[in-house]
């Protein structure tokens, strides 16, 4: 009952967050024909402002982070990231009537991390007087960027297949037509010579499609900023101009997809139950996981307690940030009503209300 | 004498403003045939900021304010922000030579509010220990929005009549062509069959205009903002991004503006004293019509003397932030340097100097 | 030795400063063939803000300084910008394969002036307990604009010359030509009157392409900016808007500037040394000029010994911040590889850790 109505308040106050307050704005405005429009390089400009700055903000978070000590649980979150995606691929993408891309893209943001989880989980966890390293919160983009990246690599793998098999179908009715044709005519030399050419390519070559990835506008801004973060002292710029702007031009974003939403929301309505499915038993799934491997780095190294919580908090959450401006730019054609539905809708109050205690509550039993 | 050096000084300041100031400096740029532009993306971007601005501001304004405590003066703040545009349009709007839209817009603006006239509205208040509901500066959305939708709404059936008008002559003119030519033919009936079609028409159907100017891009960004601040809980992404833009934004669409104006100023030699004329009077006598309903409703439900005098601030000034850029993108074809050039020049000066103290000493000579 | 550690401690500093590293993002980011756009309307529009930025600063500095007492350094200033400029067009670009425009834009970042570079000179002034006027900082528009325009100016008149030459050329080779029919030909018309048109227009009218310049966006923009900060009070939006995002735009500025210098980078393989030595002597030469100058100055009208030594320090810099948008859009011909990387790498460092304990002895020997 406790559960139940913490769970119905978060679920409200999250309708009345901006980012959700602006997607559902938009998806009205574009229900009742406005002719209000973001010009498109306005648009274009947002996202790689918001990508530049997760960017940044991962890259200052791991430069200032104590990277040998943090070794191990930092190794076991970028697996984590790549993991949720895989599951995703290999879960929800195989359910009846799911679009492949959309599932990929779901999975990405599940799993990118949420700041704001992130930090209910800090504050419950010093709350509970747990100890916990104080670079664990700087785990997150070890996290948070690789999941992103294994999304953008995955779906554009997808989508690779996807046109290579309709070329080869276009190639073998051609060929057949062709056939038929030849059984008729003297020679036969264009089917023999256009065959192997067909069975030759019929594995999608992987690197090249991970070199387009990167050099897609999405990843080279997240790169880009991610090794900015890094490698010079942004600090003041970003203090001063690529933070502050940021929930503002996110919701902006979100006005955009909301208008573009509208369109295709009728998509999820065959597929939705997966969806909430998936978003309920996602974060659950994602945080033991992450506990479990919290736990061999501290029997192994003495990784705190609470750092195994907050491990699992981050593995538990799923992007209302960083992830749909990344996920929008870098896997366009994916639906955004399932992502950010899921995610905003079911998986952050499951995280916040259901994953939080049980992760706690599990490192006290074990730990006490 | 005071009177008079009081404004002047004021009117001094006014030119000193940076909203006058980039206003006349778009004016000299164009003037001096210089290549600086703003592009066209970046122009219509500007223009949705400020709009959603000011309706989020409203809507959060509305949202906070006690509702039933304040019911009889906000209906009268509605009332009165719709009369101050039909008051406009059945006075300045008839006088010679002056256009019709352009005496809509002057009329919007003034029905709009400005809130550093409030503001400084006010302070003389509280100087002068009168008291005054808290909530009182919360009616000024109530007033503000409505005269500029009534505004948009007003010119859009105006020039849709104008068109119908145009087309209505284009046909009968071709109808007197073809019947003079049908005197010499055997058959008249494209006469016959079209006469009727002209006369059905004739009264131009109200509710798809309002609902046309609902849908277009400036009410459209206006009403999404108000609802985004009634509805959800903005309040974090207006603080961090949308007000503090708000007045440099608005001095670059001032920028773009004076560049317009230069080629349109010459439309104004021969109207310029009805503008005068009308700027100074309209001040005082929206501010009187509001003292009337405010005194209704201190008799009626006891609102503070304050609040009557807060009324009628509210109703004589005029809006130098909301105004301009609804009234730029609601109504494209009237001429900005009539608007903004009444209200800033004249209108916002007496409303200042004349008109506060004129209200109140008449609610201080009434309630002493 | 002490010199040279300081040297490459500064020279480390500004590889890690925001303003170079973007510039070196950009760089790569073209180096790995991404499709990372900054759109051509954002691109535009951020070099407006900053140059109305970088004009508003220098306005409302001069409107704030005492103009009167500050009579003789201020004129100094104007002189050692436009000289500064000059020296450079008869110095750098007249070295062997130096393009000619590459050259004036350098000398107009060494006559712009940086403003941290300034501040250092500040402190360092104050720590050694030298007296300076209060206004001495004010000091840096009246040489930062009119070395930017003067660059500009020249760099116009340089390639008008060019387009009349090569004009001239093809004129002649088509007279040759013709001329070479004419011989077989019954008339030599063409030739006999097209002939004085090529010489008559020999000498380059100047006037008409300086107002050209101003006209262009770059200086508009600029000198908007100046007469804004001058003639109105636009401190607020200028505190609140202009000023706040002027780093984050610079360095999205820097982004682009370095995806364009990628591809001609080459350029400078050749005339690299030149560069060198030119940013390495440069900010001592005009830093001595300034100082004799200012001398005078102290002679003449008892300018204090640490507003002689500022005014050698503004001389001696070279602008990181209003440089590079007004010569970007200025001069859009010339590789900003050039003046940027002479400016940063060499001249800055130069300036700080050679120039400013120089001037500083230098005062204190003769003052003492």
């Amino acid at each position: 009952m406790d559960f139940l109505s913490n769970f119905f308040t978060l679920f409200l106050g999250k309708l009345q967050s901006p980012t959700l307050g602006f997607l559902i704005g938009g998806m009205v405005v574009a229900a009742v024909n406005s002719r209000l429009q973001i010009p498109d390089a306005i648009y274009k400009f947002i996202v790689f402002m918001l990508l530049i700055k997760v960017g940044l903000s991962g890259g200052i978070a791991i430069r200032n982070a104590n990277l040998v000590e943090m070794l191990l649980p930092a190794a076991f979150a970028v697996i984590l990231g790549i993991l949720i995606v895989f599951i995703g691929r290999y879960t929800l993408a195989l359910l009846p009537n799911v679009k492949v891309v959309d599932a990929i893209a779901t999975a990405g943001l599940f799993g990118a991390v949420s700041g704001s989880t992130l930090a209910a989980g800090i504050t419950i966890v010093e709350s509970e007087g747990m100890a916990y390293e104080p670079w664990a919160a700087a785990l997150y983009p070890f996290m948070d960027i690789p999941a992103l990246v294994t999304a953008i690599v995955l779906a554009s793998i997808y989508v690779s297949k996807q046109k290579q098999r309709q070329a080869e179908e276009e190639q073998r009715s051609k060929q057949e037509y062709l056939g038929e044709q030849e059984y008729g005519s003297e020679q036969g030399g264009t089917a023999v010579i256009s065959k192997p050419r067909g069975s030759a390519n019929h594995r999608v070559r992987i690197w090249p499609i991970i070199q387009e990835s990167l050099q897609g506008s999405a990843l080279s801004a997240l790169l880009l900023g991610l090794a900015l973060g890094l490698l010079t002292r942004p600090e003041s710029v970003y203090e001063s101009f690529f933070n502050p702007g940021f929930r503002g031009l996110l919701s902006i974003l979100m006005l955009v997809m909301g208008m573009e939403a509208t369109a295709r929301i009728g998509e999820l309505r065959k597929v939705g139950q997966w969806y909430a499915l998936y978003a309920f038993i996602a974060p659950l799934l994602h945080g033991f996981i992450a506990f479990g491997l919290g736990w061999i780095a501290h029997v192994a190294t003495g990784f705190s307690l609470g750092g195994v919580v907050l491990l699992a908090v981050i593995a538990a959450s799923s992007s209302d940030i960083s992830g749909p401006p990344t996920l929008r730019a870098g896997i366009p054609s994916a639906n955004p009503s399932a992502y950010i539905g899921s995610s905003t809708a079911v998986g952050t109050p499951v995280a916040l209300a259901l994953g939080i205690p049980l992760f706690l509550s599990l490192a006290q039993a074990l730990g006490g």
